[in-house]
């Protein structure tokens, strides 16, 4: 197998994220040689075929084609396709697949950085940080409504879904001793629930009995809105919603109206419309922390490097750690339902 | 051995707090009965020495006097001491030791909290939620200081001391998988650094290459204001100094001007005026998030539930958990030096 890459990758902004010092050093260390694109501007199909035709392996990120047969068709020697980025569903195509060419994706280090802002808001939310301290203002902290803080000790933490961010988040909240971890998730066996010491419940349960519930399953038209007015109604006053999965998980206007009327609260990373504008309704909320869809940009400087010591192990014949089959790749987030 | 403590704690808002649901059924669970203090007011020594006269176990807390001569006066019978609180250094005497009670404390829920706090102050530090989050306000997240968030991976975490809380601190960084974890402390040995994979480094080394470094040290004659003008001049632009400790150890001058230049950033708990006031100098800063010393607040209905559990280990004959020796009792925070 040769030595170079083809790296899709524009000149532009997300190009010096992503062709870090990190990532250059990684493809020193590993004897690898990436060649960037040279082209700007959306590209037709024809010259996407015309830029991949003589490659071996692909690394891809945003702005990438779908590889299918148009893309492909004066290409006979592609191998490996290393996405710098999350999802391929609007990567992949049948023809890429029945071609045998491995996929695989950096998303194991997007799902890190998920998880991190996840553990950032279920730790603002374990301490009632909303109710006392002084963030960017200039208010003094306040001191009477400190007083009585739970502790994770005396919360219950509620996750829905149970994919790569929740295995993260689940193995970053071990050591914290959190009362209780409920997940609701189909594809979780009983055996796994046991060995992580968590408990499955139904969604109903999840709602009625969490503290601070994490909304993470993936969007399809089975789980959008399926957090609605009934299931927000058995949360307990008081409890935090945190969302870094999808805005259309949670029913908008019913969640609006828990928050207005100020019984929940809710941190945020994913809107119903991004990025959130000024005055915006759930903006305007002050018992609100949001961040503007950014729970997965950690570490983007480790993409490339994550790609390339994957294609390392892909060259040795070893064993690959985050490769994609075409079933996994059917069940990804379609981006085209987080608009409709 | 008796199945009775006597509390020493008076009617009033600590009671509720520490005397919890939790506790109460923790006493019921274990067949102990508490009976409480049912004076009010500061009491002298003769009236404590009175209503201590014939116990032979004693929960104490906030607002219990030294255990000295005059107040164990007329107790032949005292066997164990359980302190609801933290430190005991204000609560022992020689001649409490002299006699053979056991001290114990509820410190390590105490720790626990304040390690949840450090681990939330890591996280806003990590992510810098500062730079971009919408938090009470109403104004939207901010976009584009969001694109570039380092993510644990490429952070290294500094740790001056390794007392209770760092150690919790330490198990709960574990999973995160930070880029370094340099720890200072004379008292750590060269075996445990290497068992949990932190690198020994003297305070100047932890302030020239922390991202984010937390003052953690027992406050003494040596530590106080030893996070000085040449130490945090080495700071690195935009490193993150939190402090969970105590106010004095980072000398206030230059800790102040070093923020009001805005080039470093600060989560603090402990201040130099307690509780900070509107106007005070570090309260009007944009780059310092503050808690009202709240650090320590989590989970105090659990501090008389861990005696209880204590107690019922002294009663039975078997090992202590959190016991207080005499030697250890000496070198617990020494309230009066905060102030001086």
């Amino acid at each position: 197998m040769s030595r170079d890459l083809f790296f899709t990758c524009q000149p532009g902004i997300v190009h010096g994220e992503l062709w870090s010092p990190y990532s250059q050093q990684r493809a020193a260390d590993l004897g690898l040689n990436v060649r960037m694109n040279p082209k700007t501007g959306r590209l037709a199909s024809e010259e996407w075929a015309d830029l991949l035709a003589d490659e071996e392996a692909v690394i891809t990120t945003w702005g990438a084609p779908r590889f299918d047969a148009a893309v492909l068709a004066r290409n006979s020697r592609l191998r490996f396709v290393g996405h710098a980025a999350g999802s391929v569903a609007n990567l992949v195509s049948d023809e890429l697949y029945e071609r045998g060419v491995r996929v695989v994706t950096a998303n194991a280090i997007m799902a890190r950085s998920v998880a991190e802002w996840c553990l950032t808001a279920t730790m603002l939310a374990a301490r009632g940080f909303l109710d006392y301290a002084k963030f960017g203002g200039s208010e003094p902290p306040k001191r009477e409504s400190s007083d009585a803080i739970a502790g994770l000790a005396d919360l219950t933490i509620g996750i829905w879904g149970f994919g790569d961010v929740v295995r993260v988040l689940l193995d970053m909240l071990a050591p914290l001793e959190a009362g209780r971890i409920l997940v609701c998730d189909d594809y979780l066996s009983p055996e796994e629930a046991e060995r992580r010491g968590v408990r499955k419940v139904d969604l109903a349960t999840l709602a009625r009995e969490s503290d601070i519930l994490h909304t993470l399953t993936g969007l399809t038209h089975e789980t959008k809105g399926a957090l609605d007015q009934t299931h927000l109604g058995l949360l307990r006053d008081g409890a935090t919603v945190v969302n870094a999965g999808r805005a259309p998980l949670i029913e908008r206007e019913a969640f609006l109206a828990e928050l207005q009327s100020g019984r929940l609260r809710a941190i945020l990373d994913v809107h119903y419309q991004e990025p959130p504008p000024a005055g915006d309704d759930f903006v305007v909320l002050p018992n609100v922390i949001m961040t503007a869809h950014c729970a997965g940009r950690g570490s983007r400087g480790r993409y490339v490097a994550c790609i390339l010591e994957e294609y390392d192990r892909f060259r040795r014949g070893e064993p690959l750690r985050h490769e994609i089959s075409r079933e996994r790749a059917r069940h990804m987030t379609n981006a085209d339902l987080v608009k409709s």
